[in-house]
């Protein structure tokens, strides 16, 4: 069994090569991929390895340059008189979306390349790593957004202060449901996206899964903005949010904050619970 | 010949090292991959497969979000006075293209990753499916479109009602026959690219082709938005633009409604028999 | 030899696995690709298969496409008061890149996917393809530019004719001098790239290389718009210049015709030149 | 080992493939990818071969072209008085991240591809190059970036010169502390990025590392752009400022000259530290 599986990976898009191109779908289960054991939730030996400590580290890096060059772009475009003069609206979902694409491209290996409290919570529910190691990312994810914050403040505290702080809010104009409603299907988005690029049935039988993996999660993160910076303007990581309310405190800065949490981790739950039931049916397998 | 041909795939690029990079084209027939079976126009045995079953669901979920971010997007830009203060046109041809994307890239495994009856339709004339299941994903197609337009149209009905409701209509000052034609050369060019991503021989050969393929499917579908919207708001999705127009359901909102899914099944055809006869030639080959 | 090229190809991206990772160079020649053979100036048995006459009908068919979606999204630019309504100049951009990048990853397999008279001078000074080949190519892009510049003056004529229907021409203020320089230039990013791409022997060493190809010459094109789109509306393609100019005819359409066909032409050269001589510096080589 | 590490690289994403899938990190340090030998200082051998000078020309080319499309794109939108007709300052942010982009995947396989001293600056801190060639690297990439300055200004001087040729200054209103600090972090992003991108044991473990490689790199640059165009204009390449400077040579042109040489260096050394003592714990390994 372990012999044919290494053969299938090698053979790359084909291992279904007769009826499964791109265009169609799975239309056999016989040679399922063997489920990885779920993580213990608990697990002391990770508490001694130095692998361990690095991937907080790489979270809190990859997270403090995450709120870094966003919250400094769309203090860029905000604070402007012209939108036409800056990168524009388009220009802030880029930055988000891009430097997703960018720094999961390069923690993917430390880490797991979370960068995102909620995908954190959405892989732990899948029971893909500890809950140890779930609850010490979180913490590091939050400081590094509070530091990344931090340092754009630093620039130019009294345009950083007039503008809102890159900050989350329900605008005016919607009730808090539709905002709370908005960041459960854009973390939705995000978290399927993520569980599909980390689908080791998939990444063995599809070329481009692990290929392309980090793109995608960038796009995600990318159409989500494009959808809903007139909403929220677009939390769906409660890290992000946390840090810029924790930098800004100004007026209403912490008004909506429950819904920056409540909402990604709903929306993740759901995320984890269709792709685990419904996409993996893994509670109708038989034990191996 | 089944040996041979993993480690052909296993070679990746140089199937024909010595005359056929990427610049060249391929001058020899002789290694030709061997054609897959037509799918069987009704087929019992998947009827009784979950997988059936999960694909049809996957295609459901995949165009309720697929409508949703697009809509959500285009309602964002057309309700605000300043189209420069939004996402802007690009930003909503951003939107289709890149959910495409990335709901192609998650759900290729599971169903296909078809989104959009044209794509099905395409397939099942090129025989990659059987009509079962083209129904099938037809239906849940429609009626993801429909809840995910239902959904934009409850976060603001007001805003909605008021701005089209994302629904496709042939803009004043084209003919009907303008938009006809825009729709089919539209889908001519995604469900080719399609066609072009799924060829198994290619994916043998070539090894960019497993490997991007939901990308230059995604991009297809954001070139066509950026060369149509000013004509019709860019169909080349029936499922989309009958979800548009059921939710909307206002003034004129039926008048095209023919336009949107004779346009895009004739140029899933002309682009299935191009494919087919032109550059694969299968009706010339000599039966195995 | 052969089975150890082979092991090399498989290897993926570690063929020089302690010295050359992405950021370093190449320090050693010792185990060089082995050349592929020139191609003959005249190919008779090219001319008795199909896949010669499939490759003109796919060069025409991706050019029609390929000036089909350009040239429409540059009329919806262009006839639009207000530029903050439409996709805008870098949508323009977009559409030019982004179709070179569908188009060349769907061609490539059939008929290198050139889709570029200069392309194809390129490729055939570094004899890669035969005389016959390259001037049948040049033939069948320019009918297919004149066709698809022709669909978009049918469906508005008056706004097509108002509004230059995307000719190229040196814009006002630049010399004649300044628009060969930037056609020559221009081309040489883009005709290099494809020289990068299709290098047998790069594409063995790194994976990147086959993997991403369709990207980065999609890339060079929209690159080179961002550019030169105020100083010639860019060509860099001398089918899409000459079809937009049959198909406008008017005041000036022909005026820098010439610049539009020499530049690329000798940009071109200078990029087959660059590849041949100082990257791989084929003349020193001894035969083999 | 040296079959059993070759067996692992040809199996693609799956060598660990119970517990590491992209989200969740590496656990294990028992199967480490052996360390390549450091670069030695002065490597006289290299100085014989062709590939040395070659590597040095295929820098200059790049450092050349890079130039020469970004401060084209540049004189194009800031010479215009409405920026929605232009291509935009998101446009700007395009053409310097997707050269990148480009020529990195162009020169990858021929000098590293570089393209700015900050990043041969890094990679010599890490040992990944001679002494002798970080040198001539950085002479080259600033011989290359005057080149393409240079014909900018040839085309419209006027414009260059009106305009501010493009280069690097800190925008009033910002302090030079401002200005140092966002080169030090932008150049970390970018510098990051190439070091994760260059990692021998992820590109090993990881296929979306070597394949993706210079996409990530170049929207990095991409996504510096985004965030610090309004802070410097974006130097964090020491080539690219000294080239416009030089060129450009007016008022202020050498106020903060630098700041972005001292900014970009930090950075990268702040990279180089970060990845290999802290991601890749090479200090604390056992020798061999």
């Amino acid at each position: 069994m372990e012999a044919k599986d290494e053969e299938d990976v090698s053979l790359g898009t084909n291992r279904f090569p007769e009826r499964q191109p791109l265009g169609t779908a799975a239309q056999t289960e016989e040679r399922d991929y063997k489920e990885p054991p779920l993580a213990p939730l608990f697990e002391v030996a990770e508490l001694k390895s130095w692998s361990f400590y690095r991937a907080g580290i790489a979270e809190f890096v990859a997270t403090f340059l995450f709120l870094y060059i966003t919250i400094l772009t769309v203090m860029g475009v905000v604070s402007s008189k012209s939108k036409c003069s800056t990168v524009g609206i388009q220009g802030i979902a880029w930055a988000f979306g891009g430097m997703i694409f960018a720094l999961v491209y390069c923690t993917a290996g430390i880490s797991g390349g979370h960068i995102n409290p909620a995908v954190t919570f959405g892989l732990f529910l899948a029971r893909k790593l500890s809950l140890t190691r779930a609850l010490y990312y979180i913490v590091m994810q939050c400081l590094g957004a509070i530091c990344g914050a931090g340092v754009v403040k630093g620039f130019k505290k009294s345009i950083y202060m007039a503008n809102g702080g890159g900050a989350n809010f329900v605008n005016p104009g919607y009730t808090k449901g539709d905002g709370l409603g908005a960041e459960i299907i854009g973390t939705f988005v995000l978290v399927y996206t993520v569980f599909s690029a980390t689908d080791a049935k998939r990444s063995a039988r599809d070329s481009h899964v692990p290929m392309l993996a980090p793109l995608p999660i960038g796009f995600a993160v990318f159409l989500v903005h494009l959808a809903t910076i007139p909403i929220t303007g677009t939390g769906i990581n409660p890290a992000r949010s946390l840090g810029a309310a924790i930098i800004y405190n100004g007026a209403h800065a912490w008004d909506d904050q429950w819904i920056f949490w409540v909402g990604p981790f709903i929306g993740a739950a759901l995320a984890a619970l269709y792709h685990q039931v419904v996409i993996r049916a893994l509670p109708f397998k038989r034990k191996p």
